[in-house]
Order: C-alpha cells, then sequence, then structure tokens
C-alpha cells in the first residue's frame, strides 16, 4: 500500500461501472479511501454488488455533503478538463501536481465530479489547488475511471525510476561474436555465398554485421547451437 | 496529436466496453491508430456502434493475426502485469518504458492482451520487450482501459522528454524481422534442429532471439541475402 493518507472522493457520480473502475484502480495502485458524496443510489448499490467489487467498494463510504467528505484532510485538490469555465483556482497540469501530492505532509483528498459536468464552482471552492490531466484541448474530457487511473499513478510514479537507464543484459564477448561469425562464414562459404573476387571484403561486411547484433551473452550458446546444427548439415 | 507514430493493438478484447475506452483514451491523449487481432466480433461491432464511439474506434482496423498486424512497425512492445509467469523477455517498468518509447525513432506498437489471460507467450515473442504499469503485486492485474490510459498518459508525459538523443540507426521493421524468423527457422527445419516434440516452443525462443539483434533496417537486406543462399543449399 502506499504510505500516502490520500482518499478519492467521487462527487455525483452516475455510473456504476465508473464507480467500480475507480474502486479497482485504487486497488491497484495501493489506496482504499473511497469516499461518495451525493452518489446515484442505484449506481452505488449496483456497483457494490457486482461480481468483481473488491474490498475498495465494499468499505467505501457516502457523506452528506462535500464538506464532511474533507473535513479531515489538510490538502483538497480538485480534478477538471476546464472547458471554458474560468477557473478561480491554479491550475496545474498532473506532472506537477504529482509531485506536490507526494511531498504533501498530511492528509489528502483528491475529488473527482460527475461524468457529465465535472465539479462545480461550489465543489472547488472547496479546493486549495485543481490538477488537470494533459489530454488533448480538442478532446479533454476522459472517462472517470480512466481519470481516477491516470491521476493515481502519476501520484504513486517513481521519479527516479523513469532516469534509471534500462537494466542492459551483458553483452557477448568480443571472442563469442568473432566465434559466430567464423561459424556464419563457414556455412556461407559451403552455401556458395562467398566468391573468390569479392571474399575478403564480404568477411569483413559479415564481421561488422554481427557486431550491429548487440548480442546478449546469453543468447551466444543458442547461436552457436544453430549455426554449427546448420553448418553439419551443409556437410562443413 | 502526438507526433509519434505509435498504434495500439488490442489482441482478443472481449468487451466492447474495453475496446470503447482504449479508443477514447487514445483519443484524449492525441493518437488515433487502433488495431485489432482476432476480436470478439460482437464486441467489435457494438464498440463501433456505440453512441459515443468517436473517431478512432470507427477509423479501427482489424487483423487476421499479429504478425499482420505489426508488420510495419519496428518497435513491438507488449504489456503484462506479470503474476507468476516466467518472462523471457527484459521487463520494464512504465516510466522507464515512457522514455524509451518517446525515443524510438520509427513506428511503434503497443500491444494489450485480453481482458482474462492477458498476452499469450506466442504473442510475447513478437515483442522486443515488455512493459510492466507498477500496480502492488496483491492485484496488479488493471482492467484494459485503464491500462491503456496510464501507458498512453506516461508516454505523451513531460515534453522535455522529447528534446531526448535519438537512437542511432533506423530499426528494422517487425515484418522484415519476421522474414528473418522464417528464413532461419525454415534453414533450422532442413537442417534437423527443430525437434517434434520441442519444436513449437523452440519457435519461440527463435522469434525472441531474432527481437533481440535491434536489427538496423539498412542490415535487413544482407541478412535475407545470407540466408537466402544457405536454405537454397540445403535444398530448402
Amino acid at each position: 500500500m502506499s504510505s500516502l493518507d490520500l482518499c478519492v472522493v467521487l462527487v455525483a457520480p452516475r455510473n456504476p461501472l465508473n464507480i467500480g473502475a475507480a474502486a479497482r484502480a485504487m486497488s491497484n495502485f495501493g489506496f482504499s479511501d473511497l469516499r461518495l458524496v451525493n452518489p446515484y443510489e442505484v449506481a452505488f448499490r449496483e456497483a457494490k454488488s457486482a461480481v468483481k467489487a473488491g474490498h475498495v467498494i465494499q468499505a467505501a463510504r457516502e457523506f452528506p455533503d462535500l464538506a464532511a467528505a474533507v473535513a479531515d484532510r489538510s490538502l483538497c485538490v480538485g480534478t477538471t478538463s476546464i472547458g471554458n469555465r474560468e477557473l478561480q483556482h491554479p491550475l496545474r497540469r498532473l506532472e506537477t501536481a504529482g509531485t506536490l501530492i507526494r511531498r504533501h505532509k498530511g492528509r489528502i483528498a483528491i475529488l473527482f465530479g460527475s461524468e457529465k459536468f465535472g465539479l462545480s464552482n461550489e465543489d472547488m471552492s472547496h479546493c486549495q489547488w485543481l490538477l488537470r490531466i494533459p489530454a488533448r484541448e480538442e478532446h479533454g474530457s476522459m472517462n472517470l475511471g480512466q481519470a481516477v487511473a491516470v491521476t493515481l499513478y502519476e501520484v504513486i510514479r517513481n521519479a527516479r525510476a523513469a532516469q534509471a537507464k534500462p537494466e542492459a543484459k551483458a553483452p557477448a564477448t568480443a571472442e563469442d561474436r568473432e566465434r559466430i561469425t567464423q561459424f556464419l562464414l563457414d556455412a556461407l562459404a559451403q552455401s556458395g555465398y562467398l566468391q573468390p573476387k569479392t571474399e575478403a571484403t564480404t568477411r569483413m561486411k559479415i564481421r561488422r554485421l554481427v557486431r550491429r547484433m548487440q548480442l546478449p551473452a546469453t543468447d551466444v550458446e543458442m547461436w552457436f547451437g544453430m549455426l554449427r546444427q546448420i553448418l553439419w548439415k551443409l556437410g562443413g
């Protein structure tokens, strides 16, 4: 589980699938405190009774209003796709918001509005600032479950991991590469690929070609095996 | 729209809502090339006819098999939640994967498996490497639409990465790699390297081996030439 004390607040959600999807993303990323304000009752009931409903949705709590839902929180962040509304709040891209949320020493709420209307100005007035997922302007409105997933991913995302170089596989040694080159050259000699006139040039070309393979050490034996077998069949 | 030439490939998706959600996330983040391999037909039809179906799902294309779906791609990345399966590929966390994908100078495919089973070993053998969304171990399996959203968000995240250093050489396409794989398999069949009992496994091993070669596009013709000649000599 994440060490952050972070709850997700869904304001007036309408679709049981979205409520379930939000809960699932929370579970995936290690959060368990789901709060609902003024949900469509049928939707909440259906989400709870869904076959795959997990522990997050089972433990979800309903609050009479947003003030009550976020009463114990020290940081409240609203989510928005902007649209044309004039915002009265600082607005931060999710990348920046994620860092601020991770650094916050206290209890955090992230608010998501209804599928159709998002958060109202009244809802936003409970927030210190807003975050925006950097979707393109022409289609900024995201599915609720997907918005929750992307936001929580950014929060748990490890900035260091992104800069880390991928663990390179140990490369084959020059000796191994040269032995593979020789097997290949022998097979090509047997096959009539090497022409007397150009043989020296071709041999160098093939040596370079094998060097460009960026062969991992763990693949060497398999290449040996294949080439040996082909060579044996060619009668070399 | 993103300047990356990136397609999303859904392998054997079953649920029209998930196909629609994947398409919506693509539109949100500026991608439009959606490809389906062996989808559940009813699901694909329903997703296309959904009220909110956008331009991405309308333009989605179906392919007879995975090789055809990724033939024009030079980088194929599979997604996995690992589970207990032993992976034969380099596995990278999404944060690292995003950087590598953004830096790739060529056409990219990201593959997502079916809701129930994910990608098969056979599917993965078409990939150079795999990525994993850092969900917690106890609940690593994500909803398909959410997994697509989170992955694409990471790819478009933080525009500065666009200035990163390009890869040195244009890489070969999946079609070229698959043709080389086939030539090599034919030569090995002729040589008696493939054993009936283990043939299916060996074929996958070799497909992965060729994916690990990091073949530059400019080397493809030479490999074709060599393998064709060996094959001819073997009487194939």
